[in-house]
Parts: structure tokens; sequence; C-alpha cells
């Protein structure tokens, strides 16, 4: 099955035109017709090989919306016409006990999304900036349907990844949470935190993003940089979800923590932090680190975003505008997220 | 009523005889006659002033055995003749969320055992290295009468302070633990992880105390500089109790965790450590920080160890031989905790 695409060739050209061959639809597949994919940091990160271990060509995208065309004969879930979204996982062992917790982001056989064995082809997986994919259902979302096609993309990465540890350390009404860093995570992070009844304090170092995250639902927004602003919040955090993958003073932020609070960090910065032992053991703090979700816990986010409305902000440029969109991500030019219209993948000549 | 004591006048002089002034026994005050005191790192680093803030003199002083010698009108938990012991804290605010949570320590009015001021008498706290301490009963604990006085001391702080954690963290039976460095808190922990059930892992970098981990417990001892032994055990910890208070890789030992592991500090390093992030963020890791423990978890640690009778290892000093035990503490030749017999103190000439 000819598809569609746009790849990677090596870590240093633009992403150009490509085709690629999807699997037959199994007895347990879902065929979809891309319609919109979110543009991750981390598919820049893997086209340019700053991650090691990249395979060309490369197809990256993992934050897919589309429409179900096709179906096999055991599948339960879907239909042809369900709108349909995959994220950053397309397989795992199913058996492990991290599967069978439904953790399959911890599985040791997880089959990613793009740049990954693919037991089922024998090749490498091929991402989302393509017009279709074959995702064995158990690994496909259902989309609610009053949300926004385009603008749900991000969910699938960004949303559950945000998602996934304010759910697991119980974020609820009335709790204070603090949001470090307001890009594609961090403007996710503020809506789902507020929509779970948080207190929602942004943490900012850009003067020029305070009317934003007020915007997104923030409650407050404190300049990181401004000692008497953090004072200000010393010892009062239930959760802080950390977004921020440069070097950056944890210490600080784990001071703001009440007793027993948590900061978890989404953000993996390249270098090692340094960390004050004593703000953990004051107060018996603790510092965790999360990786997107399951799929059982992904499925309940997006539900989660139908009932509140919950949707990203968006920015949806032709996949002609991918290498330009790249430079721009590089800069944190971007509220808060690129999504690809797939409507503008020609089939190539 | 005057005590017989030792303190330190100044950071630099040894510790010497010193009078000092008890309260009067009031209404819920329980008075007590110290038969032994264990020799914490904390007293060491209090009357050298390593820690700022010493008020001098200084009588250090927080794991104290002894015999109650008279009881206030409204005390009903002990009565004379009943064994006692008073671990780092005397007294708290009592009404704030963190007492009201039996977590007395993360009180910000807590009363210290020593180098505290002392809301009741005005001055400063003066803790165990003293024949006799007079405290309300709220904060003077039971002693299970199977446990060996003068090894129970220790228990007072390192008991408590390794304890804590791993209830916190609900280790139990089946479960795999490790411990990092074998010292005064390290041997507790071992003790009391074994008890608890769990399959114990001691790291060490010293060759000689192989031996002495597994007649204490240990089910296996691992050499933590040698990366092939260290490799063995990756992601494979239910939890881990790090109890080095010097510069160490703490990243290695957060890839030892399984997935949601936890890995806690008890030991607090005077310069930051090194934090690779994605320690944490690949299986849900959690590296947190505990400080000793609450009364009535202290009280519950007690109990535990009357029932498993476990006590510490200790090497009983005469008072006079303190100094030279301090100097044996900075090269921790100790195993593995110095008390000292308050028969030892004679009245002050």
């Amino acid at each position: 099955m000819t598809t569609n695409a746009y790849a990677a060739q090596n870590a240093t050209t633009p992403l150009a035109p490509f085709n690629l061959q999807r699997r037959e639809v199994g007895p347990k597949d879902v065929q979809i017709e891309i319609l919109y994919c979110g543009v991750c940091h981390s598919d820049l990160h893997t086209v340019r090989s700053e991650w090691q271990g990249t395979t060309y060509p490369c197809v990256p995208g993992h934050e897919i919306i589309g429409r179900v065309v096709a179906v096999g004969a055991d599948v339960k879930k879907f239909k042809a016409g369900d709108p349909a979204g995959v994220g950053c996982m397309v397989d795992s062992c199913r058996t492990c006990v991290n599967c069978e917790a439904d953790l399959e982001q911890f599985c040791n056989d997880t089959t990613f999304t793009y740049n990954s064995a693919d037991k089922k082809s024998g090749g490498i997986t091929y991402g989302g900036y393509a017009d279709s994919i074959v995702v064995d259902e158990a690994f496909v979302l259902k989309i609610p349907p009053n949300l926004d096609l385009a603008a749900t993309a991000p969910l699938l990465c960004a949303g559950i990844t945000t998602y996934s540890p304010m759910h697991h350390h119980n974020v609820s009404k009335g709790q204070k949470v603090g949001i470090v860093g307001l890009g594609g995570l961090g403007h996710m992070g503020v809506k789902l935190a507020k929509a779970l009844g948080a207190h929602v304090v942004v943490f900012t170092t850009s003067a020029n993003k305070v009317e934003d995250a007020l915007r997104l639902g923030a409650d407050e927004v404190v300049n990181s940089k401004n000692a008497d602003e953090m004072n200000k919040h010393l010892n009062s955090f239930h959760f802080i979800l950390d977004t921020v993958s440069a070097q950056h003073d944890i210490t600080a932020y784990l001071l703001l923590l009440g007793r027993d609070g948590n900061l978890t960090q989404v953000g993996v910065p390249p270098e090692p932090l340094s960390l004050n032992v004593g703000s953990l053991v004051f107060g018996r703090r603790s510092l965790s680190g999360s990786l997107i979700g399951g799929i059982k816990e992904t499925q309940e986010m997006l539900d989660f975003c139908g009932e509140h409305n919950i949707t990203a902000d968006i920015e949806l440029i032709p996949i002609q505008n991918i290498n330009e969109a790249y430079d721009r991500l590089v800069k944190s030019d971007v509220k808060y997220r690129f999504v690809i219209d797939m409507a503008s993948l020609k089939p190539a000549s």
C-alpha cells in the first residue's frame, strides 16, 4: 500500500517528499487516512539525529489524527468513517508486567510510532508525516466527537505527557499546582491542571508570556528569575510539573513544594542538573520523572479533554513548510504547537 | 535542678564537664535519669559549628535512654521506674497541619532536643550528654522491655531515620531493597529492611564490610565501584535507602530502580549532587528525602524493634572518651554507633 510522506534522508538535509509502503490491513488492524499530525520537538531531535540511533529515511510524527478507512475482520472498536488517533506507540509485547499494568511506554519491547524496529513488517516504523497509517486497534485511540480534529492532534503526545503525571500524583480540586515553562507541553499542562480543579501558577522567564498564561487558565504567573516573587511561594505547592528540557535550577522549584509535595520532570535536559538534597529531606519532598502515558490512560485523557473541551493552541501549516517550522521550533517561536494539515500532501511525482 | 553534663564551650575546644539547670517537673513532664546516650554525627556537626547556628555552651545528644524518676500530676503514659526514651525533638507547636498529621519533625516550631530555642525555659535546649532531662510526656517514648537499653539508644535517631522512609514507601515482604552505605544509619537500615521481609542488597565500596553486611542480614552485597556488579541489578529495586552524606553518583543508583521505584536520601551531602533526569523519566522513578520521623511513628518503630528484637550494634564508651570518639567518627571508625554509658558521668567537682 503506497503512502505519500515526507522523510529525512539524513541528519542534515531538509525533509522532502517520499513514498513508503504500509502493510496490508490484518485482522486486528485499522487503516487510517491521516488528516493532521502535530510537530513534536522529538521529531526534530530524531530527524537531526540529536539522540543517536536514527535510521534513514526517517518519517517522523506521533501526534496523528485521521479517519478510519478500513478495518480488519476482528476489529471491534472502530469502523470506517470514525475519527481516530495514534500517539507515540503502535505496539508492545503485551505480556510483561508493564504491559499488564497498562504502562506500555515502559515495556522493553515497545514499538514506537517512528524510527523503531517494526516487528510486523520487518523494517523500521514510519510516522505520521504521511497520508495513511495502519495500526493494531489496541494502539488506536477514539476521539471525542466535539473536539476540533487539528487541535486534538497534540493531545496524543503533549497532552498525555502532561496529563499522566498529574493523574498519577492525584492532582485535584483546590490543590496548588505549578507549571514550569510555557511551551508545547507547558501550555497543555496549564489547561489540564485548571480543568482538574487546581490553582495554577505558571513559572516563566518571559515577560511576554504572562498575558498568554492567564488566557490559558493560569491563576498566577511568577517570574522565576525574581527571588522575591519565588520566595512568596516557598513551601506551598502540592505538585509542580517541570517541562523545561534545558539546564535550570531545579532546587529553586523543589523549595516551593509543601510537605510531601512532588515535582515531576517531563523534559529531559541533555546535561545533568544540580540537586541540593536538603531541598528533598526537609519536607519529605520528592522528584520524579514521567514518560508519555499508557494507551488506557491516553484514552482517559482524550475523554477528559472531550468533557472539558480542551485542545491545543495550534498553528496549522502545510507540510511544505515543515523545515521552516523546525527552524522556528528551535527558537520556541510557536504558540503552542505546529500541526501539519495533511491535505497539503499531494502525491509525490 | 542541677544536672551534670558534658558541653562544648566553643567550636574548637574539647567537650568537658559542665553543670546545667533542668526545669522543675511540670504537670505534663517526665523527669528521666539518663542511662545511655548514642553519639550521632549531627552531635559532632553541631559541636564544631559545621552547620552554622550553634549556641555555646552546647550539650549535644538526641539518642537518649533512661529511667523515669518523677512524673507530673497529669502524666498518664509513664510512672517512676519505667524505661523511657527521648529522640531528636522535645516539643512542637502541636496545632499545625504537620503536627496534626503526627509529623512534628516538619512543624515550623519544633523544639529540637539540643541547640534549639527552649520555649519552656527561655534559654537553649541541652541534650543527652547529661545525667538527667525533663521532657513533656508527649515527646517521651516507651521502650519495649526485652531490648537492651544501651543498644536501644541509637534507635531514637538512626533507627527512626531509616525506618520512617521504608514505612512511608511501604517496604514489605518480597520486595528488593537496597541500602547504600554501611554506617550508623545503614546498619540500622539493613536490620529493619530484613525484618520488614525485604530481600536486602547492601552497596558499599569497602571490601572489608562485606562480611559484616551479611552478618547484619543482607542477602547480597554489591561493590558499587564495579560496573559489572552494578549492571546486574539494573531496573530491579523497589526501594533504595541512600545513607551517604558525601558526594556520590546518585544516578547510578536511580538506574537500579524498577518502574515506579523510589530512592530516598537520608544523608545530606553538603554539596549538590549531579542528577541525570533521564534516570527518573524512564521508569517513572522517584527520588525523595526523609527527615527522622514523628513521635507516633518513632513509637511504632520501637515497638517493631521490640517484636523483632532489633537494636543497634554499639561500642559503649565512658563520657571521658567522647572527644576521641568524635575523632574516630570522622574516620567512620565505629561499628556501628558509639553509645555513652552515663554511669561514667560523675558529679563535676
